[in-house]
């Protein structure tokens, strides 16, 4: 089998961000390779009927209070951002220039546009933010800005987005193992599981 | 703390059924009482504006893989049922019949009805089919059926469904230890650690 763990997710997910860590590990001690794909929920949401968790009733405060509780648990920093959610066009368009030139690069800015977000509380659906996220990583802030507007790197978030919804991603985090897939930062256990057998 | 853990369920959810053992687990191995409260999900819905998993595009369809895949990782027997779902107001007044004469009955009426339906594809939508699993549980049939029109237990249905709505109930299966809330079966790692260490 495969051993690629695609990671989809869109920036502004809180489920998505207590996932970074938990993923790596689960690949890194199961030597699968792990592909992170930021999509937008928007379009995901709107071919699978989903809404807006923070916007429900019963749900949506069930999940305010899951993320705290979330945070103090794994010890990850953690605040719950104001605005909420954000536009994460413009931080998947420089994830997916960053990705064209490194991965490894493009992760260490997704990491760090998620902290930024939900540790430091700074509004990644501003460029500005976000070429300035790009800068502290040691990317050229300019260039940053420039691929926010390239037409190839939105026509890849594009196309990412539709392909994911194409197999199946409704929701973030959602992990992909070929064409299994997993819907939630609580599935780590069992994509675990999936790596280390090949399958059941 | 409190140690008691409350499992709400719908008769006809099948991450509940998938829940049943592992929960009872985790408060055998922490030292809890577990209570079991049967709900009935359409008003936890209405309430929360959710709806029923297999109808939604793309999430529909991941479900019924994921009962089949859940499955097979327990080795719980499992066969997604026909009719799905069923009305299982009938099933939660025979339980608060039982649960008025002896908790332990309840349950193992419980256990029998949830294997009747996603095991053997018995349709506990019918009162005939319900008081046959009573029966086949030592209990009185006629008392059975008694007891699915006994205002008694029709109130109680409907108290400990808006008791539990009250509480921000919204699916199921959903844990509660005094007012902390659990939503899922992916959740029972969470619940035993909460039982364990008192909260965070």
């Amino acid at each position: 089998m495969s051993k690629i763990v695609d990671f989809y997710f869109d920036f502004s997910s809180p489920y998505a961000y207590f996932a970074v860590d938990g993923i790596e590990q689960v690949a890194a001690e199961t030597g699968a390779t792990c592909r992170w794909i930021p999509i937008l929920l928007g379009p995901a949401f709107k071919a699978s009927g989903n809404q807006l968790l923070v916007t429900q009733p019963l749900k949506g405060a069930y999940s305010r209070h899951d993320w705290d509780r979330l945070g103090r648990m794994t010890g990850i920093p953690y605040a719950f951002p104001d605005p909420f959610p954000v536009a994460t066009i413009a931080a998947a368009r420089v994830f997916w220039w960053l990705d064209s030139l490194d991965p490894a690069a493009a992760k260490g800015f997704a990491r760090a546009a998620f902290a930024a977000y939900f540790a430091h509380n700074r509004n990644i659906g501003e460029k500005s933010v976000v070429a300035d996220v790009a800068a502290q990583c040691g990317h050229d802030a300019a260039a940053a800005l420039a691929a926010m507007d390239d037409p190839a790197f939105k026509a890849r978030c594009k196309d990412e987005t539709d392909a994911a919804i194409a197999k199946g991603v409704f929701g973030s985090p959602f992990f992909m193992i070929g064409d299994e897939g997993f819907w939630g930062s609580d599935r780590l256990p069992m994509v675990r599981r999936w790596l280390e057998s090949g399958g059941w």
